[in-house]
């Protein structure tokens, strides 16, 4: 099947997902390109897939022809990709891993989706988003997590919640401090969410109150803090060889 | 002294510098905002600063009022800054330090502010970039880099003939890959250079057949990659503990 129009029923659906507030209605998002759609493919979350016309796209799974002109209008890339997928976003679980990360308040795309790259790469099992943080299916977090983001449950929710339930189930909530703290190389625990903050305000005050203790990640004076994706990625990277 | 005119010979000039050809020209470039000028006047780099009029901006150094006019023309943000300084380019160091980063063709300017943040961070003493990379002056590295880039050395160079050279200056070329090689739990180097590549592509063929032995980061069969600035930032993390 080939559609050319962009009045098409579905088509009219999935241009609509551009926009944060019918992702959030439909529990749909777009991604572009094949490796983002092989990797979606692979995690059983591809609902649709749309394939430029004439070109040859080799997966197991029954997708529909668009012209370049509809391709276009779905894509957010400077050049036009020849698959479209739309994934659908799952329902919130009802228990969490052992390994979480919180982030309350992160701004950045790159930072969110570089966050859930190392994040699989170091068996987290959960990161929390706060209310405040940027939309976790922009486009340019789901092309910097390079996929990631089928791998690893991702919810947004109240943190002062989910922290004080937390607690109730044992988790060490860890925060983070420039200056002071434990050493992220002395810490051993098994059962814990790390809480990360926005990059220019850090984490807000209502939530650091909640940490157990506060980690930190010993430096050179001169500098004051290192970027958000870093410091989480040095911190999962550090508390994984734990697990080993 | 207040200008408002965009025909005055220095705004002229500074104008230009917006522009990679006159920044290698002129070996100067542009920072925006208090935090990267404040971190420029503690370096000595500051040549000279202009301060929107009617801001109160105290500051130890002679600076020059600009209208809004001025300032809006000369800055690359969405919100026009009350400083904009005007930073000198170093002349290139004859010896290197102990301590190398060397990045191969990398293209995003956040990944190399960053890898900057984390060189001075965990004590690096320079980087080199090859001709592929992204323009150092490039306002988004300056901004990710959070003024960092005036603590640190940093060359742009020919790398085939740089790593021939430290290579006879008894330096330890160390390489990445993510399927084999070194854990980098498990190096102990005290002169090194660490070569890392191009987002996509990663280290150049020629400049991979130049390196001693490759590293690499222990993670989830899952995940292919890092994010450069991630994996750059923990083996700079692990490496730096051997200094201690």
């Amino acid at each position: 099947m080939l559609i050319t129009s962009l009045e098409n029923n579905n088509i009219k659906k999935y241009l609509k997902l551009k926009q944060k507030k019918y992702r959030d209605e439909e529990k749909m998002f777009l991604i572009e390109g094949e490796h983002l759609v092989r990797e979606a493919y692979k995690s059983n979350r591809l609902y649709d897939l749309l394939v430029l016309d004439g070109y040859d796209f080799k997966i197991d799974f029954s997708y529909t022809n668009a012209s370049l002109n509809i391709m276009k209008k779905l894509s957010d890339m400077d050049s036009t990709p020849k698959v479209i997928g739309i994934v659908k976003i799952e329902d919130k679980k009802t228990n969490l891993g052992n390994r979480i990360i919180i982030l309350d308040g992160i701004q950045d795309p790159g930072n969110l989706g570089t966050i859930i790259r190392s994040s699989v790469a170091f068996n987290i099992t959960d990161i929390i988003l706060s209310d405040t943080s940027v939309d976790l299916y922009n486009d340019k977090v789901i092309r910097a997590s390079q996929g990631m983001i089928f791998k690893i449950n991702i919810e947004r929710r109240n943190l002062v919640e989910v922290i004080n339930k937390l607690k109730k189930q044992d988790y060490v909530i860890l925060g983070t401090n420039v200056k002071e703290g434990i050493d992220v190389r002395d810490i051993n625990v098994k059962k814990y969410a790390i809480v990360l903050g926005n990059e220019g305000q850090g984490v807000s005050f209502e939530v650091a109150n909640l940490c157990d203790k506060n980690i930190y990640i010993k430096m050179n004076k001169e500098v004051e803090s290192l970027n958000v994706g870093v410091a989480t990625s040095i911190i999962i990277y550090e508390l994984n060889g734990g697990l080993k």
